[in-house]
């Protein structure tokens, strides 16, 4: 089978290789397609070294189909279609309280332990969530990315009629932006790229960049003066940090969703002044995932444009390097099977 | 009756001034006890002079009897023992959403209109709760900041067997304890003033300083690698927003409790690993103030020690000179009929 591997050095090589047979509680799966993440594009420029365990294969957003059936396994058969939740939660203890999707000892599968971007891969099986027969596999490896979306929206508690600003229109953010819409939310996207702006708008949102407008009076005014019920800080930059605070009104809920590296300036007063609350959102829970997949299973929201690409596996090389030359495009799939 | 004037320039004057009769809807109080709180001090230190209208009777934290009842106003009678809730909620709106306590245009009652250290002082009848017949008037003087812990530890959803970990020993962070304490939780408190900690193991907590022990270890053997569930950021110090995300165990939640002036660092990435929740709090609501009282009624916690100075109200200057020179107190009433 043809399998690809992160080398280090910006480099991917595709590689034949004989395909094992599952273990006792796994289940090999024929992947169909396999999206290309941000975390993925870390890994590539070298960001992740040290966690990843080079020559290694990786790749988590994902669909396929069930190929073979390990011991021990039930409830799973040849031919189904499933998705991966790559949480391996088997080192779970008492002080992880239940919180099984962010326990301390959590392994990430396609970071921590080999991932998607190959023909056939072996997981536990009880990383499988399974799709109705009629899924379409390209929309299937959105579910990772809007489980993520679903798990963000969930966790802010929004309710029908609130308004929910948007800060960042790239694929998690227009992700969060459809599920929030969809939860009955008056959303409003802030991006800062034009391109990305277009796109948001041809996807149906309201969506300006703080460059060009005020954000907090462009919030307000839609809102006779009661600002953003709820926050989503999507984009990881300050100018985000800083206008999060602003743009959430009396007792906002602000989803931390974007992952700062380094510590950050926050405007804690208003924390206090307004009664904020700062949320912090990582993955995805079981529930999620159902909720992910129940949205793609229904079509109803404009996932068939978050793909602006889709390649043969062979050309991962050429795929993560024009990623690096085009920050317009949004969700990249690679076809395993082409 | 005496009455004393905040005029500026680490300035307070006793002067001699005519009874005013209760306009329409106020009432007369005849002032009991007055607690010196942080924000009269930041006041006197010549930091809100922009905000208090000098010359200007201040304070806010007080216990009195009702003296006369104006125009208008029914339910309260002559005598009748009361504590004002020191907010003027009349401009609230409906981009407010129901959160009176912190309305756009709440006027602070004591720093934004005249307060209560003066003999009798006329309030609006809305602010007043009643007090039972046997209450003691010089705890009463606590209920205001006891309000604030209730306030923050309801707003925290902190339940029966959690453990807080309190930072900052001084008087709120020492309320916040014996709430936290009475709502069931296992309570640490991490203070730097060694006079402080002290206090604190006298009123019967488990007090560290945060320079000799490492206070994410000692949490951690303190709850079996689960860390806090629940931490109150009453510090209002850098090392206080570095230590609140260490110490946090997975989804844990931060009261945010301290004013913090200016922009801070905070590690956003420990919100995003661990899902933890930062929670702003601001003064009280209504049931906090009936929280507060029904404590105080029951006097069974150590509210008596939480008194460490009682002057007459004519000290006044002297009690806001020593107050900067001992960093060790705890709260100052003054008496203001003596
Ligand atoms: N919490 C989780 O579990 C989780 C999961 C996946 C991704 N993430 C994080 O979510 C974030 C977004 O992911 P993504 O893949 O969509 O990334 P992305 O980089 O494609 O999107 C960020 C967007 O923000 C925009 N932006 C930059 N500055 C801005 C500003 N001042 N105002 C508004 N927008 C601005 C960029 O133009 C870009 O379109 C990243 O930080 C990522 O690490 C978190
Ligand atoms: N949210 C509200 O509505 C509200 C109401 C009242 C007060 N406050 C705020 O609450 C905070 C506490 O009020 P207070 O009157 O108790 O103030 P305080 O200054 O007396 O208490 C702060 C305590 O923190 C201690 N401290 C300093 N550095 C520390 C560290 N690194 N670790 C642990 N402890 C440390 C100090 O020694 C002091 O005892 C202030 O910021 C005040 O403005 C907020
Ligand atoms: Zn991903
Ligand atoms: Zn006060």
């Amino acid at each position: 089978m043809k399998a690809t591997v992160y080398e280090g050095n910006k480099t991917f090589k595709v590689i034949d290789k004989e395909i094992e047979q599952p273990k006792t509680g796994e289940v090999q799966i024929k992947v169909a397609y396999v999206g290309v993440c941000g975390t993925d594009v870390h890994i590539y420029h070298g960001m992740m070294d040290k966690r990843v365990n080079i020559p290694e294969t990786i790749g988590h957003e994902m669909s396929g189909v069930i190929e073979a059936v390990g011991e021990g396994v039930s409830g799973f058969s040849v031919g189904e279609k499933v998705v991966v939740r790559p949480l391996d939660d088997r080192k779970v203890k008492a002080s992880d309280k239940g919180f099984n999707h962010i326990c301390e000892e959590l392994k990430f599968i396609g970071i921590d332990s080999p991932g998607a971007m190959q023909q056939y891969w072996n997981v536990p099986a009880f990383t499988l969530h399974k799709l109705k027969e009629n899924t379409d596999l390209k929309l299937a490896a959105l579910i990772e990315p809007l489980s993520v979306a679903a798990h963000d929206v969930r966790l802010s508690g929004l309710v029908k009629g609130e308004t929910a600003v948007v800060l960042g229109g790239g694929p998690i953010g227009l992700l969060v932006a459809m599920v929030a819409k969809e939860a009955g939310a008056q959303v409003i996207i802030s991006e800062v790229n034009p391109k990305r702006i277009e796109k948001a708008k041809s996807l149906g949102f309201d969506a300006v960049s703080p460059i060009d407008v005020d954000l907090v009076d462009y919030v307000s005014g839609k809102t006779e003066g009661r600002k953003a019920d709820v926050v989503f800080e999507v984009a990881g930059v300050q100018p985000a940090l800083d206008v999060m605070c602003e743009v959430a009104g009396i007792r906002g809920r602000i989803v931390m969703v974007a992952i700062h590296g380094v510590k950050k300036e926050v405007d804690l007063f208003k924390f206090f002044w307004k009664e904020l609350k700062l949320i912090g959102a990582r993955v995805y829970e079981k529930e999620d995932y159902e909720k992910a997949i129940t949205l793609i299973t229904a079509n109803e929201l404009p996932f068939e444009d978050m793909i602006t690409d889709v390649q043969p596996l062979s050309n991962i090389q050429q795929v993560f390097e024009n990623i690096d030359n085009n920050p317009d495009g949004l969700k990249v799939l690679m076809d395993c099977q082409a």
